[in-house]
């Protein structure tokens, strides 16, 4: 029924495909883009189209990085002796924002999750646990989200840890601590806000302990 | 202080430029993006990328156009006959959404506003009134806002199509009308839902029977 030029309808059909935008937040962005200097658009594109090709997962930590290692796990202040072990590179950038956390962080990709045949080895667990036997790390700390599976994600993890620790097979023995209920439980951990999340963070507990 | 890679960086950066989307908004998007199918990143980007260069204004109605006539202009079952004044293009868009409309359209492509010094020929006033004097037009719908601005063209408009008519200028005298307020005072007619539009464009009068 509606008639719009073929380019702009082009548009419209990409924007629409993009999580949280509806046919009239498309639009408002699509007449924006229009109305817009043409540097901010071509920029726009180019970010878009060359993001793909430029992004791969850090080599230690696989959060998102340009080069072999995320500017992350390349920054010297950073505490390499903490851990932070997150479900999806956006959680670890929720955490950035909390401006709470000094260490590195291990990005598993996913979590346990049997009923949809999400294993150990669907996500970047045996790569945690070969740092673990490298590096010699004081804490480990289990950020997945507080939800069933979540929770099931770091119990395991803590086993895992556990059992190599006793077989004498770590650099260290690392405390292993689960990031605090300040979180709604349920929720999401990329939609936390910061203060948030500097609380849940300074509010960590032992494994065990609760 | 938030250490993304690079290509990440910049996207977010782009991202945020847009009107509406804020930083958790453009984290959003580029996760999604980087999760996504390549092909559809790809998609996305060409849509961004060509829209400036294969989009300009219609000839007739000054609507966004991939060729010299937008769709709506070259469209044989619209109704010549009937001319809607709109101010931006989005507005047309808006219109097309009600279903309630089958005539063409005028795109101003603004609003007179004295104080911000946009005057006659800032806008497309004079291609309207030579559209008038080529073709026979049996009804003109003013359809700029329903703010003082806008109130203060579409009678600017009335005056000048008056003038004319009486100094036996035009093709045809059309009749005069003004969108109805059906649509909420000092709202922008790009928000309205197609239901409330529909109602406007039924309920809409004479100028000068108000």
């Amino acid at each position: 029924m509606l008639q719009y030029a073929r380019p702009l309808q082009r548009l419209l059909n990409a924007l629409e495909r993009l999580p949280g935008i509806g046919p009239k937040n498309a639009q408002r962005l699509a007449f924006h883009l229009l109305r817009a200097d043409g540097a901010e658009v071509a920029e726009l594109a180019a970010a878009i189209g060359e993001l793909k090709a430029s992004i791969r997962a850090c080599s230690q930590c696989y959060n998102y990085s340009e080069g072999e290692r995320c500017p992350i796990c390349a920054d010297p202040r950073r505490d390499a002796t903490v851990l932070c072990v997150v479900e999806e590179a956006s959680d670890a950038m929720a955490l950035e924002r909390s401006g709470e956390y000094h260490g590195l962080y291990h990005v598993l990709g996913g979590r346990l999750s049997p009923l949809s045949g999400i294993g150990h080895d669907e996500i970047n667990l045996e790569a945690l646990l070969e740092r673990l036997r490298k590096v010699e790390v004081r804490e480990v700390i289990l950020a997945t989200s507080p939800t069933v599976e979540g929770d099931a994600t770091a119990i395991e993890i803590a086993r895992l840890v556990e059992e190599l620790a006793h077989a004498g097979e770590l650099s260290a023995t690392p405390k292993l601590t689960r990031i605090a209920l300040g979180l709604p439980v349920g929720g999401d951990l990329d939609y936390a806000d910061g203060l948030t999340l500097a609380r849940a963070l300074r509010g960590r507990t032992r494994v065990g302990d609760t």
